[in-house]
C-alpha cells in the first residue's frame, strides 16, 4: 500500500512539473524552464532537441542549449510513460519515464526530480514522424496478396538490389568495417529504408572475431549484448565464444538483408564540399570501384588500430612477434617461451592461453592496471540492468539503455566508486594475493573503476576469468614496474638490465585514436581538424581535458561535414546506432538537422 | 471491480477442484478422480500422463487411463500456473491455466470447469526433472573461467563432435528430412544433450521452401511460425516469401548447432528388435555410410510424397509436365499454355503466378474446394492468439499453442463452424462472384472449414491471397466438375471431351500418407503395421473413421518400436517437437516410458 501511495505521489509530482515545464517552453522563454531545474543540473540530450549528442550542464547550460533550439523543436505532449514503468519515487528523488513529441520526431526520456526541480534529464528521439520504421504492427506484409502482373518476388528484389547498388545506383550512406558496429548500424538504416552498403575487408562476417586470439570469449554478458530487433536466444551462453558471436552476426548480417561488402577494402575517400558528395575508392575481390555515399561511418572499431611499440632489436629478433589483435593463439608455441609486453585485457587472456598450452610465459606490465572479478562485476555492477534476474524483473534492453544513459557523465563516477568500494571489499583476498605477487593494481584515478576506464581511455584493465590467479601463484611469471629496453635475437631485455629468453613476444599495448583511420583514408589534415575519438575530457590518465561531457566525435556530427565515427562494444553498437541512424535518415530525407554544440577540437590523437 | 470478483471467485473455484483432485487422484482410486469431472468430459493428454498423445473422452475414458497409469505417474502439487494467466470465468465456464509435477516431469495444463466439474482438462509436460533445458538462468557460461590445461575452445569441441559424430560415435536419434520439423525437433534434443543427425537431401537447409514455385510465400502468419527458443525478429514479414524462410531455417541451424548433414539421402533401413537399434543406411555427398541410431523419426513432411495421378497419353505429351512441388514458377512459359490439374492451395499459387507471367493458363478443379480469404482467415479464426493485438495483449506463444492444444478435436469442429460462418457472411459477395464462375465452393463436410480440413486430411482447401478473383474474372480459365480424360501430344482432352491445348501440364494433386516413406525406406510391413499417418478419423471426405481422438501417428508412438512420425506446419513442427523431443530424451536417458493408449490401425494408407 505505501508503495501504490508513493508511485501515486510520485505521478502527481511529476505530472505537475511536466505540465510546468510544457507550459515554460511554449512560452518560448528559456529563463522560465530553467527555473525548472534545480541549480545542479544536466540534461543529456540525443538528437531529440540538439541533432547531436550533448550534456549540457547547470541552469545557463540548459539556457543556452534552449535559446538555440527552443524555436525549431517544438517540444510538447510531456506525459509520463506508464509503458516504461512510469513514475517512482525514494530518497528524496522522484524519478519518471517520460514520452514527448517534436515537431518532427517522437522522443522518450527520464527525469530526476528533486524537491520538485529537475536534476537529470534524459531526452532521447525514438522515431521520425512520418519514418517509423515496419516494425510489430507496420511489419511488411511479406506476401503481395492481389494479382499484379510482372510482379518482382522478394528474392528478385534483392538480387536487383544486390546487383545495382554501388554500380548503377549509389548508396547514401557508406559504412567503412563491418564489425558488431557496422553490422547495427546497417540494420538500422536498411529498417529506415535508408540505400547503405557496408563494407568489410574480412571474408565473411564476424572474422573480426573468428581471426583472434583462439581462447577469447566476450567479457560482457549476454543480456548486454544484444543486437538491435533480433535479441539472442535464451539458450545463449552468457559469455559467447569468439566463434560463436562471429557466426551470429554473419547470420545476423544476412537476415536483416544488409548490402554487406565482404572482403572489400576502403583505399581512398574525398569529399567535395560542393556537391557534399563524397568520393570514396574500394577494392573489392581486387577490383576497384568508386562510390559516391553522401554520408560516410567509419566504423572500423575503437579498437581497429593496433599500437605496435618500436623497440630496439625488433628487427634481429628471430622469434614470432605481433600484436595481440594478430596473435593466433597458443598451439604453435608449447613447450616454447613467451613474453607478453603489457597487461591488460588482452595480455592476460593471451598469457592463460599460453600457460594452458604448456607455453613458459612471462607478462611484462608497466603500468598498473584494473582489475576485477567477472563474477563480481556481473553481480555488483551490472546485475541490476543487465541480468537474468533483472529480466525476471521486468526490465528490458530498451529500459536498461535508456537508465544507463541517463546518468550525466559528469557526475557518473560517484555512482561508481561505491560500486567498487564494495568489490574491493568482496575481493579483499584476491587483490592481496595478486599484490603480493608484484601486481600494480589501480581502480582508476578517482576510484571509479572498470566502466569510467573504458568511457575514458578504452583500456587499463583486465575482467579476470582466471587468469589473475595464475599470475598470483606464479604460473604466468611476472615483472612489474619495468619497461622494455630491447630485443635480442632471443630475448626481451627489461629496463632493469634482465634478459627474458624468448621464442614469442607478443605486443598487447592498445590500439590507437580512431581519427588515425582518416589520416590514413582521407587525410591528416581532416583527422586533425576532428581530433581525438573517444574519451571525456575528464582530465585523467590518458583522457586530458577540458571536460567534453560527452565521448569525443562519437555516433554524431564531427568537424567534417558527413564524417560520422561509430563503434563501441555490443551494448554500444546497440543503442547509439539508433541515434546515428535517426541523424542518417533525416539527412537523407531533407529534414534540417541544425547542430547544437559542435565542441570544439583540443587533442588531435 | 467485477472483473477482479469474477477473477476471485474463478480462483477459489479452480483451487476447491485441484484439492479434490490432488486428493482424489491419491487415494489411487480412479473413481473417486471421475466424479469431479462432467458427464461430457475430455481429458487431453500430451506425454504428461500417458507417455503418449491421447485424449480419453468421458468417465469412462478418464477411468481407464487412470487405472493403468496413476500408479506411475503420481501426480502432485497441482496449483494455478498465474504465470500462464491464472483463473477467469464467464458463460457458465471457469478456465484456469495449471502446473503440477509428476514423479519424473514439471507439467503445465488447462482446465475448464461447468458446474464444478472438469469439461475439457489439457495435461502436458514441460520438462523432465533433473533434464531442464539449459534456458535462462540454466543458460550456459560459455567462457570456462579459470585455468585449465588442455582447454578446448568451442570451436574446437564443435569440429571434433562433428568429426566424430556417425563415425566414431553413434547418434542416439536419426532424423530423416531437415526441413522445418526436422530443423525444429533436432533443436529441441540439442538443448537436451540427445546425440542427433539430422540428413537432408537438399544441399542447403533451407532449400526444402527455396526449391519450390517462385511466388510461394509462407500462407500462416509469422506469429503462428516461430520455431522454438529464437523468435522471429519484429521486423519479419506477416507472410515470409519461401527464399526468406529457407536463409531462416539456414542460419537457426547453424546458430542452434545441429549435427545436419546437408546432401545425404537416406538409402534403407532396418530395425533390429533383440537389440534395439536401427541400421541405417544413407549416402553422403555420394559416399555410403552406415549409422546405428536407437530411434528414427521420418521428418519428410506431411507434404513430402508426391502424388502423380497416371493420365493416358502422359508418356506422348510434348510439353512439360510435372507435380507442383517440382514446379520451377512461371518464367521459362510466358506466351505459352497451361493446364493445372487440381485447385487447392499450390494449384491456386501456380495459376496466379503463370497468369502474371503472360500464360495462357486453365485450371482444371475436379472437386469442390474450401476458399478462404486470407485476411478474413487471420481476423476472424486466429486473431486471438496469433496476430500483433494478442501480442499487445499478453498472449505468448506458449500460451496461445497450449490454448490450441487444449480444445479437444471430437468437438472443435463446434467452435470452427461458428467462424466459418461468420466469415462466409462477411465475404457473401467474394464467395457469390466465385460461384458465378462456376467453381465448385464447400466448407468442409460439416461447414467447419479451414483447420479442420487441415487436421482431418492435410488438404482441400486454399487461403485465398489474390488468386480466386482472377479464378473470378476468368483471367484464369475455369473447367470445374470435370476429370481428365487423357492426353495428347499437345493437349488435355476432358471427360467432357473438350480438348484444352497445352504447353505445360502442372498436377497440383497433393500428397500421400507419411507411412509411404517407411514403406520406400524400410519396408511395406513396416508401413503397413504402422498404418495411416494423420487424420483423426473423422468420417469426412478423406479421413474414414473410425474415431481416433488425436492425429494418426504423429509425434507419438507407432507399432514400429523405436520409429516416429514429426511434421506439419511451422506452428506444430514449434509446439509437438516439445512432447517428442522429451519422449526421446526420456529413452536416452533409460526413464521408464509405458505407453497408455497405442491405437488399433485401421487403414494402411
Amino acid at each position: 500500500m505505501t508503495e501504490t501511495l508513493s508511485q501515486t505521489d510520485a505521478a502527481t509530482t511529476v505530472t505537475t512539473w511536466l505540465a510546468d515545464f510544457e507550459s515554460a517552453l511554449a512560452t518560448g522563454d528559456p529563463d522560465a524552464v530553467t527555473a525548472l531545474f534545480a541549480e545542479e543540473c544536466y540534461w543529456r540530450d540525443l538528437v531529440a532537441f540538439t541533432w547531436n549528442i550533448v550534456t549540457v550542464e547547470g541552469r545557463d547550460g540548459v539556457r543556452d542549449m534552449l535559446a538555440e533550439t527552443l524555436e525549431r523543436v517544438r517540444p510538447h505532449a510531456f506525459r509520463i510513460a506508464d509503458d516504461l514503468g512510469g513514475a517512482t519515487g525514494g530518497d528524496g528523488v522522484v524519478e519518471s519515464w517520460i514520452a514527448f513529441d517534436t515537431a518532427v520526431g517522437r522522443c522518450v526520456g527520464l527525469v530526476r526530480l528533486r524537491g520538485g526541480l529537475a536534476w537529470t534529464l534524459l531526452t532521447t528521439m525514438n522515431e521520425l514522424i512520418g519514418h517509423e520504421e515496419p516494425l510489430n504492427g507496420r511489419r511488411p506484409k511479406g506476401a503481395e496478396h492481389g494479382a499484379h502482373p510482372d510482379r518482382k518476388t522478394w528474392l528478385e528484389q534483392r538480387r536487383q538490389e544486390t546487383e545495382d547498388l554501388g554500380h548503377t545506383t549509389q548508396p547514401h550512406t557508406l559504412v567503412i568495417g563491418g564489425g558488431q558496429g557496422g553490422i547495427a548500424l546497417g540494420a538500422r538504416l536498411r529498417q529506415l529504408g535508408v540505400p547503405t552498403i557496408v563494407i568489410e575487408r574480412s571474408a565473411r562476417a564476424g572474422d573480426q572475431w573468428r581471426s583472434r586470439y583462439k581462447s577469447l570469449c566476450l567479457h560482457d554478458p549476454v543480456w548486454y549484448d544484444h543486437l538491435p530487433y533480433l535479441d539472442f536466444p535464451k539458450n545463449w551462453p552468457v559469455f559467447a565464444p569468439k566463434d560463436k558471436i562471429g557466426d551470429w552476426l554473419e547470420m545476423y548480417t544476412k537476415v536483416m538483408e544488409l548490402n554487406y561488402w565482404a572482403s572489400t577494402e576502403a583505399v581512398r575517400a574525398s569529399y567535395d564540399a560542393e556537391t557534399h558528395e563524397w568520393t570514396v575508392v574500394v577494392r573489392r575481390d581486387g577490383e576497384e570501384i568508386t562510390l559516391r555515399p553522401k554520408e560516410l561511418v567509419l566504423a572500423t572499431g575503437m579498437s581497429g588500430k593496433a599500437n605496435v611499440p618500436v623497440f630496439e632489436g625488433a628487427d634481429v629478433f628471430r622469434g614470432d612477434q605481433h600484436h595481440s589483435s594478430r596473435h593466433p593463439g597458443p598451439d604453435a608455441y608449447a613447450g616454447k617461451r613467451a613474453v607478453v609486453i603489457g597487461s591488460n585485457n588482452s595480455a592476460h587472456d593471451i598469457c592463460a592461453a599460453l600457460w594452458e598450452n604448456d607455453v613458459d610465459v612471462t607478462m611484462v606490465q608497466r603500468t598498473s592496471t584494473h582489475i576485477v572479478r567477472s563474477d563480481s562485476l556481473m553481480r555488483i555492477a551490472l546485475g541490476g540492468l543487465y541480468s537474468e534476474e533483472a529480466v525476471a524483473a521486468g526490465m528490458t534492453t530498451q529500459k536498461a539503455d535508456l537508465t544507463f544513459a541517463s546518468l550525466p557523465y559528469r557526475i557518473m563516477h560517484e555512482f561508481q566508486i561505491p560500486v567498487y568500494d564494495e568489490i574491493r571489499k568482496v575481493d579483499a583476498d584476491f587483490y592481496a594475493r595478486l599484490e603480493a605477487a608484484g601486481f600494480l593494481l589501480d581502480y582508476g584515478d578517482d576510484d571509479s573503476g572498470l566502466f569510467m576506464k573504458y568511457l575514458r581511455r578504452g583500456s587499463g584493465y583486465y575482467i579476470d576469468v582466471g587468469a589473475s590467479d595464475l599470475v598470483a601463484s606464479g604460473d604466468i611469471k611476472l615483472r612489474s614496474g619495468v619497461e622494455v629496453a630491447r630485443l635480442t635475437e632471443d630475448s626481451v631485455v627489461l629496463s632493469t638490465g634482465e634478459e627474458l629468453p624468448a621464442d614469442l613476444v607478443v605486443y598487447a599495448t592498445g590500439f590507437g585514436s580512431m581519427n588515425g583511420w582518416a589520416a590514413d583514408l582521407i587525410s591528416q589534415e581532416v583527422a586533425d581538424e576532428v581530433g581525438k575519438v573517444w574519451g571525456l575530457g575528464s582530465a585523467t590518465t590518458k583522457d586530458p581535458g577540458p571536460w567534453e561531457g560527452e565521448q569525443r566525435n562519437m555516433w554524431k556530427p564531427t568537424r567534417q561535414e558527413a564524417l560520422w565515427f561509430h563503434g563501441g562494444n555490443l551494448h554500444q553498437s546497440r543503442h547509439y546506432s539508433l541515434y546515428l541512424a535517426l541523424q542518417l535518415k533525416a539527412r537523407y530525407e531533407g529534414i534540417p538537422t541544425p547542430v547544437y554544440g559542435l565542441p570544439e577540437v583540443h587533442h588531435t590523437s
